[in-house]
Order: C-alpha cells, then structure tokens, then sequence
C-alpha cells in the first residue's frame, strides 16, 4: 500500500474550490483562535527565554515574532509562534486525536506568507491540507502512540507543517513525498514534558522542522517515499498499533478541520462545564460574593481526580483546582488565563469565596455536564443545569464567543482598535491579497523594534 | 532511580586532569578522522541541496562550513558538519551500539568554539563527555532501539551534542539536567531513510538541536528533569526494553571512546578483511592486472549475502561488489570514495579483472578474516592470509593509518601543504590555544568566500 505517495498526491492536485465552504469558514475560526493564543503568550518567560537563547543566531528579518515587535527568519518566527500559541494549552485540539492542529501549521505558513506573500485563500488552502494530514497521520496511529508517551501535536504536527509549507511552495509529487519523508525522520516530542517549557516546544519545533523539510524537498534533497508505512517508517516504529487504511480512506471527501475544537476557558476540559454554569449564573442574577453562603456542584468523577486540590497557590495550581475555577467564574465571569495567574488565585475575595464551594461526584453525569446550586445567605437558590459545556462537540463556541475569547486573549497586548483590526483581518483571511498582514497587524503600535511605530 | 540527574552531575563535575590520556588522544584520533570525513564531502550535492534551501535563513557567518567558504550562525554550521562528515558512511563507529560517535558531538563543539574561543584541552573534555553521553545512552537501549527501526546516531547523538555543547557553555547541574531533557525530546531519526540524503540528516540535526537545547537550558528553558528514566521519558517510549544502569555505572571510571573504531575503506565493513589483503599484495608484489589469471577470495557468509552484486553499474552499487571492491584495491591500492566513483565502477580495466575474481563462503572464516589467492597467468600464487582486517577491533588503524585515510580525503579539496597544517592542528588539538583554529584551517585557500584568499 503507497500511503506517503498516495497523501502526497492528494496535497498537491488539491484544488482550492474543491474544499467546502464550511471548512474554510472552520480555517478562518482556527486562525483566530491560534492568533490569539499566539499574541496572548508572546511576552511569557517560555518565549522570552527561548528568543535570549536563540536570538544570535536568527537570520534576516523575514517574518514576525506575533504581538511583538521582532522580525526574525521563517524559521525561528515558526518555532517561536507555534511555541507561544501552546504555552497557555488555550490553543484548538482536534478531538478524536488530541492534536492540537493549528499550531504546527498556522506557524509556518503565516512566515513563509511573510517571505513569500501568497493570497488568503492559498493560505486557507495550504491549512487545510495541512490540518487534513496531521490529524489523518495521528487518527492512524492513535491511541498506542499517545498512550505510550508521544506528543502527537509534536509528532504528528512536523507532517502538517511539511504539507502545509509544501503546499505553498507548489511542490511537485515527488518533492511532497520526501517532504513528508523528512518531517518523518525529524518526528519528536514525549508527553514526560507536560508541566515544563518542553511541552509548547513541542508544536514550535514541528512547524520549523516541516518547514524545513518542504524547503529540502524542494531543492531535491531525498528521503524514502514510504516514509509513513515502511517497516521502518513512522508508523510502525512509533506505535504499537496503527491503521494505515484512516491516512488514505476518503481523502477530499471528509475534512479533519470540521471537528476541530476551541477551549473556551484557559484550563482542561474536565472543569469547563462548571465555569460554563457559574457564568451563566452571574451573567443571570449578578450575585454578589458576600452573599453567597455555599456554592454546590455536581460532577462527573474525573473532575475531582484530575482537578480536586482545595488551596491552590499559584496561577498554575488554579488550574487544577475546580474550587478556584468556580470562585474565580463567579466573581469575575470569565475562566481565561487572568483568572489563573498567581494574584487572581491568592486574591483574599476569590479564596474566601473558593472556601465555600463543595463538589460532589455523580456517575450519572456525563463528561461535559454539571449541575451547579448557588445558596444565598437570604436562602435563596439559584440553579444551573448545564448539558453540554461550552466548547464540547455538542455546544461549540459561536463566532462571536471566539472573537470574544480573543478580546481577551489580546487584553494587555492590543489597544481595542488593533484588536477589531486583527479579527477582522483573521475572519476575512480569505479575501486578503496577501495573507501575511494578519502577522504584521499583531503587533502593537508601541513594540520595541516595530517599524510602524517608529515611523510615525 | 536518577538516571538523568545523575549523568548531568557527572558532566557538570567532570575534570579535565580526570580524563586519562589514552582517552584523550583516542579523542584527537576521532577529531582527525571527522574532519577529514567532512572535508571530503563538503561538495557533495547532499551539502550543496540542504546549503540551497536554507542559506536565506542563516543567521551571521558565526562558524566555518568544513572545507568550504561559507561561515554560517554556528546552529546552521554544526548541521552542516554533522551532515557532509556522514555522507560517504566513512566516520567512525562505537561498535557496541553502533552509533558514530563524533558527528553529533564534534559539530556543534567546534562551532561553538568558533563562536566562544575556548583552548583544545577544553574542546577535548567536552568531546570526550559528549561522546560518553551518547554512547551511555546508546547502550542503555541496545539493540532493542535500533532494531525496531531508529538510527541511533540521531536519537542518542542529540544528547551527546547536548552534552558536550552543555559542558563548554559551563551549564550546571540543574541547566544539564534539562540540557539532556530538551535534547530527549527531540530525539528523532529512522532506519528507513538509508540510502537517502536523510540518513546524514540524522547527525547534523542531532548536533543542531543538541547545541539549542544546551543554549536553551542555559537561559533557563525548563524541562523534564527525569526525561531518560521516566515512564513517559526516551527510553521506555523508544526501546522495547532497556538497562538503565548502563547509563550511570561505573561513569568517569571507563571512557566508551575508548572503544571507538574507525573505518579504512569507505565501504562496509565485511568487504574490509578482502581490500586488506588485496592492498598488501599489491604493495609486496605489484602484480599488474594484465598479468593476474584469477583473484579467489574465501570469505565470511555475510559477504556474499551483503556485497555478492557480480556487476555494478555505479558507484554506490560498487559497495555492494566484493568483486569490484578487490578489483579496484589491486588496480588503485586504495578502498577510498575515489574507488567507488561512477568512473572507477565502470573503468574497462577495472571491470576486466573483477570478471576474474571469485568468492567461496567458508563458515569458518571470521566476520574480520580472509584467504586471498591470485593466481598469475605464469603460474605463480601470491597467498595472503588476513587474520583481522584493518580498522577491527583487533588491528585497528594506527595514527599513520588514520593521517593516510585523512590526505586522500582532503585530495581534491585541499592542497597538500593545507592538509599537512589540518592534519598537524587536528592531532595536536588539545595544545592549541583556540580550538576553533581547526574549523578554519579546513577551507582551502581558494574557496569562494574564504576571507584568507580574499585578503591576499
């Protein structure tokens, strides 16, 4: 069976028209998504350190560190973007393989649309693709390759970069083939990272090293055809168990990108519907904390295995804290990364109020479901049943709640113009002539090294 | 158990008094050998097509790309040193793990070296440690590793560039730890690309990504600090069993470079025990190929089943030619890359006499042994019996053996008074003030770019 070949192929006579409408309205909420986690990360410690690391060594200045004013060869600017757009694990996850898509992707193609400007819609046309073969390879190979410790947002994602990239560069079928050879060879990145700065390395590596391997494959720089299915290949050496036929079945006729999902809230998805419900209950009754004499919640018992710790003591402990989750929903109705810095989870009203929230675990209620019983001190009950969380396959985030998160995202980093002018610019991709001024709209007007600053 | 901890301790405490000289000369042997495989390659097109695609990149000419003009950022020339010194599968190899050892740790080392001067003696305890490193990883996970499909040089050379670029940066012990973490999990590179320009890929990333995990360590990129022991860490996730004691030991008690080896002839190394033999007769007796009625070699099986091709078309076909390999030492006295040239294959006079070679399988002939017997057309018999090739583990090659393989690897490419100074550098490594002296004496004075030549 020719499967590297046969998704090379597939990628390089794939028309633009021949994708559909829907999915390339998916693309475009993926890229805001993805901007926004980028830009919303870009001044975090994982990023800074990276570029004190590495900045001696960047080449020209070709493409945009996002929301910050250095410009550094496609390489690095890949690496860096595809790094800050996972730091806050706020980023897309393609649910049946917990990919997180657009990072290695979106990172690669927004520098090459930099170097070399292409049209919105190639740029749309090349995610796509890109997304397709990341999510088909890593469909293939889960779960015994994630089960057994690999990132497939690393390891799968190189292969989406390489297309992606390929794909803008018009890479011939050969050319693809190796490409996709080369992102195979360079495949990487182990789950025993989760918790450091390794883990968004991860998506920042696979979008530099696919890029890399589309520009070798273009200047003829071999590798196995048979990169995925060989003995040898991917697939076999990084998973106990795989499904070749789910890379190949059907391709052009499905699309990976219409069952991408957003976070709506800046932690794991076991705490979702309990935020989703506090908020509810504040945007409905407003009730101040003061009087609130216990909050209630009924879960589903991996809540509290994953998220049980009563006192968290830092931004990062809050997360895994449903307790401060609730708190912090209520009292600010917003479950973003604000609300899991370090001040919000030491804030005296947030712990009081935490100290009152009890959950208790119920079989009977299902992943994305919660109910939540607000008591107040003059005995009255405010109740919240919520079936589907927001942001589960079956209650998924509206237009406006994306642009919505990513007003968030941009809080601090963006003045409100320059974030209406990057949403529009990321929702219209599309139609631009040249994709690459989402990138240079990211960047504040008052950013160290920012060209349009300086000029005025 | 701490696996990783304790073997960033050990490289972080490491003395250089502590480094036995044997080991150490072993180290300017290995240092020799590399640069002459990198010399010898430097024009070849897998060189030539990975300098095309990336070059825009590059970042300031920091470090000297091996035998040419070209000074790149030092991430970029320690890719391209690791890669052009493995294209012709003529560098060395540790034979309990079959890595080849110096390509992933002396590239990114002398391009630091370039970058950061440090004195030879430096240079060579952070070699002698890199090689340690990967070597002590490497053997934790044989065979198993290797066997279900990774190419080592790749997956343990990044530790070692991590390690020996760590040592020479002066992390300590923490930064190390996640050094040798952030080079885990980058750990990549697949049996299935050999015979592609991917397979020399594997050490040049492997001493690029090593050299940024040890500059990211050292601005305080976190990582994993049990990234080689735990569950979810390289060696549960990339071998199917695996002895981490191996790893720690007995560690600064033996040296692993202690039992590196390195190859005579650029072939495989069950052709080597007949290109010996055949050389020492031509050099006792200088039979002329007209005058020699058959060439009747007793060999080990595995010859015939690797190298039994009766008639090459090409150079590489070449290396899978008993036949030809004897031819040609006979004509040439040499089993250099020059004999497994095009022409050489296809030579009349060459393809004259290997139609009189035959080979006879004898079980009890040794993997390093052989029986040649020519026989003249006046009757005569020259014997020679090779009891341990050249290069074995029983009769490796002596410095005068490893300066010959050096000249006719710089021939073509360096003028003679250009080798003699490399090779004089090379070998006395550890008593010069700035290593990096090495990297510039590579490039010939002629070569496009090099600031010698132009200036003169």
């Amino acid at each position: 069976m020719e499967v590297s070949r046969t998704l090379a192929r597939f990628v390089v006579q794939s028309r633009y028209e021949a994708i559909p409408e829907a999915v390339r309205h998916e693309a475009a909420r993926a890229l805001l998504n993805w901007v926004g986690c980028a830009v919303s990360a870009c001044r975090h410690e994982t990023v800074e350190r990276a570029l004190a690391a590495l900045k001696e060594f960047c080449g020209p200045p070709q493409a945009t560190v996002l929301g910050r004013g250095e410009r550094l060869d496609i390489m690095h600017a890949a690496l860096m973007n595809g790094m800050s757009s996972h730091v806050f694990d706020f980023d897309d996850t393609h649910l049946k393989t917990v990919i997180h898509p657009s990072g290695p992707v979106a990172s690669p193609l927004l520098a090459l649309a930099e170097h070399r400007p292409v049209s919105g819609a190639e740029f749309v046309h090349a995610f796509v693709l890109g997304v397709e073969v990341e999510c088909r390879i890593g469909g293939a190979v889960y779960p015994s390759h994630y089960d057994v410790g690999w990132h497939s947002t690393g390891t799968c994602g190189v292969f989406g970069a390489a297309a992606a990239a390929g794909k803008m560069l018009a890479l011939d079928e050969r050319q693809m083939t190796w490409a996709l050879g080369i992102a195979a060879t360079q495949a990487s990145g182990l789950r025993e990272m989760f918790g450091t700065m390794c883990k968004p390395y991860h998506p920042g590596n696979a979008a530099r090293n696919g890029l890399a391997a589309a520009l070798l494959a273009q200047k003829g720089f071999t590798s196995s055809e048979r990169a995925i299915e060989a003995p040898r290949g991917f697939a076999h050496v990084l998973a106990a168990e795989r499904n070749l036929d789910a890379i190949t079945k059907g391709l052009g006729e499905t699309f990976e990108l219409a069952s991408n999902s957003y976070k709506p809230f800046a932690c794991g998805v076991v705490i979702h519907p309990i935020i989703d419900g506090c908020i509810r209950l504040r945007n409905e009754h407003n009730p101040a904390a003061e009087l609130i004499e216990s909050i209630a919640l009924r879960v589903h018992p991996l809540v509290l295995e994953l998220t049980g710790k009563q006192a968290p003591q830092t931004g990062l402990e809050g997360k895994f804290s449903v307790y401060h989750s609730a708190a912090a929903a209520i009292i600010h109705g917003a479950g973003g990364e604000a609300q899991y810095s370090d001040a919000c989870v030491c804030d005296p009203r947030v712990v009081a109020l935490r100290g009152r929230v009890t959950a208790t675990v119920d079989p009977a209620v299902h992943e994305d479901e919660t109910y939540v019983t607000i008591t107040l001190k003059d005995g009255r009950k405010l109740e919240k049943h919520v079936a589907h969380a927001l942001g589960s396959v079956d209650n998924p985030m509206s237009d406006a709640d994306l642009e919505a998160k990513f007003r968030g995202l941009a809080e601090g980093i963006l003045s409100s113009t320059e974030t209406d002018r990057l949403i529009k610019l990321s929702r219209d991709v599309e139609r631009l002539k040249d994709a690459g001024e989402v990138a240079r709209a990211s960047v504040p007007a008052g950013a160290a090294g920012n060209t349009r600053a300086k000029a005025s």
